[in-house]
């Protein structure tokens, strides 16, 4: 454990970086009108939000990324596995940032004004960086494939790795996106995630994955100093499919991916309430002939709000059971 | 670290029994009318808060009593000494619990309306009971006075022990009590550190000081549930003042007081906020005829709030601050 201090001053490190750099970059975003196009089909509370900057994504990304080349500079120019082994998850956020900042400009600037890319278009691109980076982590990286919890065991599950690593990536990515979409809430959420992997990392002697996970800790932490309500910026797709992606190739590499339901409860339960609202609608409608709705509306935090809990309610609340359900996780990784 | 399901187990558990018992307990607090009265010297916007339930202090400290007394049944009947050990914190958290439970009584019924006790009667109090305990603690439970973060060095200080303990406990006490001032602020704080104390005391394999301090922080997250803003409950001095003592002991117990100014970083500046506002007026009265004041109002969360700075921001860059602060203490403490 005598790493930990340093990875913690990581974290303290880009939290300062991500709030001293936050507030010429609002300045620029302000400037530029880079501002978030509300649905008209949201809750009527949530066009106050109207023109608040978006892409805020990139005040923790570039943090991130610089401190974790800098730190690793010389291992990265040689090539060691050490240096590789970081290389994966940083491009992984960045390609997943770039992906994410096209669907934002698409919806700020583009014909598809308030609705971003075109659904299919975003989804290859997801699919094919997914498994892309299933077949690194397999076969360049040689990650441990599959830890059984309670028992330790290290398992390879052959072929089925890369299907397996590739839904991962691509669900999470998702799941954090329908996650953002109170204030703090994907920020506080990610940044909960990400300290339990890069604890399980540390504990692991993975030490490099152990101080990514922190920086990006730290980052969201700066980002979250904006980003609580009443929000001056939002992560936007940017940060929120980037987020996703790469909190999914952390649990990867770290071979306890089974508790990744767990950790991710709450990203998993709001892309359950979308998959099981709009199943639900298109089975009633052929059924009865009109659609019926099992939440209020999905996903599934603007549920609860409707149901009448604040916004800050509905954020804490959703935080302090990913808290529980994270520290349930960790304990069934360290039994 | 074997150990560790099991106190996070009990975490979840002082959670769920907190939620639950939570509901019936609003209720009786609205039926019995045990509202908080807001002083009319607070700002405009908390006059909002007036009527609250407040005493919600018992939501947390029976719930915690209760799962530690039946764990340690058998231990404490017998009066062994892992039974007694536990036995300190607890009777603490209750002495303190019943001193601010008759402050509250005061504040709402007595003749001293929205004042509560008189602060001399009180201070008296909290001093004789932090003596006591510190006395217990040296003679009594033998618990390593001082570990010198960095080198591990366990060192006795002699007499000094007792009003050095005496003063943590005191001191923390009436910060968190200066603490609770806004919605979740001192219930998140607490928890923090209650978090980070117990992971320090199951590193160090004083398991029962771990599992005690994650009850508590299992059953925080149960009043936060009900105290997030708007918040439906108040913890009163009932919860203030015996967590902040509760959270000394703990602190003692552990001998790693040394970096207890960054894990209570909050706390410890609220009050030094109050020290500095208080003396700063006096001292400028006496020399220019006028008090000044250093902060537009103190404690200083009050403060951030008349600079513009919503409820939530408040209460959430609190808890960041907090959070890195006690990441930096940790890394001190395992170094």
């Amino acid at each position: 454990m005598s790493s930990m201090p340093f990875a913690i001053s990581l974290a303290g490190l880009s939290f300062m970086l991500t709030v001293i750099w936050g507030v010429p970059l609002l300045r620029v975003l302000h400037h530029f009108k880079i501002g978030k196009i509300i649905r008209v089909d949201e809750p009527g509370f949530h066009q106050v939000k109207m023109g608040t900057p978006t892409m805020g994504g990139v005040l923790f990304i570039l943090p991130v990324a610089l401190i974790t080349i800098l730190l690793n500079a010389v291992n990265i120019i040689g090539m060691q596995s050490i240096g590789r082994s970081i290389l994966v998850p940083l491009i992984v956020m960045f390609a997943y940032a770039i992906l994410g900042a096209l669907d934002d400009w698409e919806g700020i600037r583009g014909k598809r004004r308030g609705d971003g890319m075109r659904a299919r278009t975003k989804f290859i691109i997801q699919v094919i960086l997914a498994i892309v980076t299933a077949l690194v982590l397999k076969y360049m990286l040689g990650v441990p494939e599959l830890i059984i919890p309670g028992i330790h065991f290290v398992m390879d599950i052959g072929v089925l790795y890369v299907p397996i690593a590739a839904f991962i990536i691509i669900g999470a990515s998702n799941a954090v996106n329908f996650t953002d979409g109170l204030d703090g809430l994907a920020g506080l959420i990610a940044a909960t995630a990400f300290i339990t992997y890069g604890g399980i990392a540390m504990l692991q002697g993975q030490i490099f994955v152990g101080r990514f996970s922190f920086t990006i800790v730290g980052a969201l932490f700066g980002f979250l100093w904006f980003n609580v309500h009443p929000a001056s910026l939002f992560m936007g797709d940017t940060g929120s499919l980037s987020l996703g992606a790469t909190l999914g190739v952390i649990a990867l590499m770290t071979g306890q991916w089974t508790i990744f339901p767990l950790i991710a409860i709450i990203p998993l339960s709001e892309a359950l309430s979308v998959i099981i609202q709009v199943g639900y609608f298109k089975l009633t409608r052929r059924i009865y002939g009109e659609g019926r709705r099992v939440f209020k509306m999905a996903p599934i935090h603007l549920h609860f709000e409707l149901l009448g809990w604040s916004e800050t309610q509905v954020v804490q609340r959703f935080w302090l059971i990913s808290l529980l359900a994270a520290m349930l996780g960790v304990g069934l990784a360290l039994v």
